[in-house]
């Protein structure tokens, strides 16, 4: 396996079993499903289909299981895997074929189905936040007046307490989840655009049919246009999850500058082993908080030269949101999920 | 010169002169005085200096112009100009020294003139974003019905209007203008901590001292803590301005592939001469755009790099931040100049 | 799945089957096991373990399985594989557990098993250059006296001749695989420093050790000491990647813009269907072209982040190469096999 | 001024005055002056001016002083300078203007002065790195054989000497000098194509003229086409340079690391002072290479970014080179001067 996230033992490490599963093929399936589905039946209601083919054709997606290598195959030709999809729900849908996907293009959906992802991710990285917090405010709690050594450029400067130390980080964290709240009207957004982003083909319907999509999906409606090629607000989410990393990768530097023998304002247990020295105990997590953040900081920056969609969509930067973008997603978990192990793991700070 | 923003020549292509004022030497100075103008004056209030002396120093900070050799010598040791400036205006002050920087840090003073700094760079570009969302409005008004062809992943899908293509920039700009703005709280905050960020010095004068800068430099006082190592809001901001480059790379491209020869579905006055070939208009505007959200991508990337501060205080982060936050607010400032320049190129759109 | 690479229908896409295959489990560990088998043959050889012991290991590991559920576990605490992994082979190697990985230390087995990883990677790369590098060839022969319009700037310049344009792609190759292939003796070398890099537990033996091994693995020996903290060659070896991935972006770029209609300088067959517009064929293929040398860009600076190894190993800085090398790899070697597909898939060029 | 490098105060932290002439105007146009006058002597030479002309424009141009306030104003039209530069030269040159730039175009004029001011700034990086080098060697002689903590994943590991700590080092900056010398004949090439790199206009005498030309300038010959759009030598070059710094930004963090009170490995003279508390002593330099590496990483993937020119000639793609390139060597050159400062300083290592 190319990725760390999906390997089989590195896997373990760089591990956010949620996330993993927001971004599983089953759960995407679902969410092209629930778009398709959801269209059908504004179609009918709209008027645009025959009576009856909308429900019948959500009916029958209900049930719908695509044909996995043939997706793959048509994949590697057509470069998204809506057209054979569709192909294959129509089969599916018999007479009721009309009614699938009419007015749509593959934008549609896979953007649909990426914020339907990202409302999973949200959730889950706001509830690990919020874990984090109190798990931060737990250390403050107990260690909170403990004493240790202020350091400005890496030299010792005046005698702080461990509170001084943790209250910006836990601070920074509530700002981060504070932030990421407040981008999901704008990321958790229908698209709907049809072939060139003006739903056209959908004329007058065209806002009606949205605001029935999104209310059965529990997402905004377009406001007027589609964001096929306005991808600032996933850059935004992008930016809030490095931010959430990078304050992790300041507080996974700290505990491993506290842990150093000569230190010792940190005592972690769990530590990991090394195959040639027993007697270690390294501070993997804290070390891993680093990685990610730094991981995460290029990742911002390749979603922001992925901005530059040219005219109405543009195949080369829209891929490069695919490649970005859910690792960006995982490492911003993981790193919730080791900074939060961190925190059980320490058994005295300061003296 | 190094960079192309202070070229002598190339200095005219990347240009915004009133970014570049804003971060001129004597601006910089300026804020400097400001602030330690300011924190003399309350100190004086709440009792921390003889009384009289804080006025005095005010005063005397009034006519302070640097001994910029000096500080220039010593900023290549220090790492900060701040200890060699605070000698000089020390020095200007005479008895009233002990209330020139009492109870403040080098980095309550750059921080601090960072963000009056941004407070000027943020006035400036909502000002462009405002008349450039005029300007494509205007565009849109003349050429909106016109026709061209829609495109999608590089080739020729369904006619739209100009209008089609033009909305979903001014949208998106009209966005980044409202994400600019609100993040203003966050990022014009007195930055005051003292040595180790907890402002011992002042103790429990420390709020008011604290209210009454912001007060005078008209920013929001810091909230509980410093924000020495919370660099989050200054990254924020980044991504705010390189989201605006981004959208204009979008737009600049477009309009370079619109101006190919074979498609012609712009025509632009005032293109680059050649120096081979004298028929030709070169789109250089349009290309510079491309550029610029290309380089402010990649430095949006680092300044989430310079978010690992270790302790109370890292120099190493700081300085990544010295050497990519200006360049960001003028490539942004001179995209935004760029493409109102193009919008009063554009002689015709679509047919 | 999280990543592109690794995707059941992206993956498709986002193709390059022996490089999966080279990054697999199976081979990975099978890389483990040489290393450790040659090791404890030399161990043997070098007196260093009783006479039969080494030879005995290397015939138990032959047959040697992990047992993989475990080996994922305790990399989740240790933040490596190896310390778990040898007390799996120790075990299997009953009374000559003595001669297993003695004197070596986890990085020495993950640093030769990858550099063993991208031997492979490098075969294949240059194979797939060579094929690129005779298509382009072939495409000068077919098509290379045809007219284009010579653009610069993305305007019309002057008629040029395709050869013209794809002389420099050809020559630009080339060059890389020479630079590749030159990298090979830097990049292919064994990893033995032991514990903190100085082969301390080997004495005087290591040098005869270390050859022995990469002898026996097909490597270089490492020169004097450990490059355990000097990780230049492999960002090196991801600069020569990046190169080929950014010269075949600059091929797609183009390819993609002489598809445009009302341009129509290439003609290419097997073009991506659309599921709105039937009519519709996307030069998907060229789009990825770019994707792909966009994302090797940002991941080509991550591993210039991953360089600054603190003291005798960095656990951080490691992990940050673990996230991004591999990827590069495989990134490198979709571009090389889409653009051969791109060569084949071209009807016509130029008229 | 924007960058740190122009900056009246910042300038002197992050200083490197033979890399500031190397970019200076007067050296621009020194070498501008310089390919024309060749150019000028070799069509003579080749016949393809009357005789005498191409002596005459030579002379003339010996004496050539550009009108900078014109230059610059053209620039923000053009997006280069040299059309105006090339009107201003042809008035200089009165009846031997026919002689002047004929058959060149803009790019070969400013890729030529950039691979002369490369040729000055590999002079001196190599000039540098030989210094450090010895440096290192005088530590390592003097401090050899004492003792200190090695560390691996900031812990504590098995004693080491500090020679085991310096050596890879010095081996990694061994190593980059080879290769920063091999890449020499690939860097500093003539750049010879016309308008659209085929030298059409010089017809069967460019490969004379540009042997010529190549001679008089100490530059290789371009071997069979311009190098317009192959920018693969420059990004390998940047390459390079950031290897360098990466390997100083390693040593940086680790001198950073031993002057830690508690760890006390390093003995530094020489440290910056604190406004805030004059008992620090600061290690500025050993910050400052780590916040160069990290610079140079992001602008290395940048130079890959700008890797994209479409066609024969990308104004946006070589726009970015502009501000990426300088700014890269100059932090090169700035992180060697601060880790020679920091041998220098270096009072003690190890015990």
């Amino acid at each position: 396996m190319i990725s760390v996230f999906d390997h089989p033992w590195n896997g373990a490490l760089f591990a956010d079993p949620v996330c993993r599963e927001a971004w599983s093929a089953e759960r995407q399936i679902a969410h092209f499903v629930s778009f398709e589905s959801a269209l059908s039946t504004a179609l009918e209601r709209a008027g645009r289909v025959e009576a009856g083919m909308g429900r019948a054709a959500a009916a029958a997606l209900a049930g719908f299981r695509p044909d996995l290598p043939k997706l793959r195959r048509a994949m590697a030709t057509d470069g998204v895997p809506i057209p054979e999809l569709v192909r294959q729900m129509r089969a599916a849908c018999g007479p009721a074929a009309e009614a699938v996907h009419t007015g749509a293009t593959s934008q549609d959906v896979l953007d649909t189905a990426l914020v339907l992802t990202l409302q999973e991710v949200t959730d889950h990285v706001l509830a690990r936040l919020d874990e984090l917090i109190a798990s931060l405010g737990e250390l403050i709690e107990r260690f909170g007046q403990n004493t240790l050594m202020g350091r400005t450029r890496m030299q010792a400067a005046l005698p702080i307490t461990v509170a001084s130390r943790l209250l910006p980080v836990e601070a920074a964290l509530r700002g981060h989840a504070t932030r990421l709240a407040s981008l999901r009207p704008q990321v958790e957004r229908l698209q709907l655009g049809g072939a060139v982003g003006t739903n056209a083909a959908l004329g007058a319907d065209a806002p009606e049919i949205a605001a029935s999509i999104a209310s059965r999906l529990g997402l905004v409606p377009p406001s007027g246009h589609a964001w096929h090629t306005d991808r600032a607000s996933l850059v935004d989410y992008a930016n809030a999850l490095a931010l959430i990393s990078g304050t992790l990768g300041k507080f996974g530097q700290d505990i491993a500058l506290m842990a150093q023998q000569g230190i010792d304002e940190v005592r972690l247990a769990g530590g990991g082993g090394s195959s040639a020295m027993p007697h270690k105990s390294n501070p993997v997590k804290a070390e891993l908080l680093i990685t990610l953040a730094r991981f995460n900081a290029g990742h911002a920056g390749l979603m922001h030269q992925s901005m530059l969609h040219e005219q109405e969509r543009s195949g080369a930067a829209w891929m490069l949101e695919w490649m970005v973008l859910p690792q960006i997603t995982c490492a911003t978990g993981c790193s919730l999920i080791a900074a939060n192990q961190i925190c059980a793991d320490i058994e005295g700070m300061g003296g």
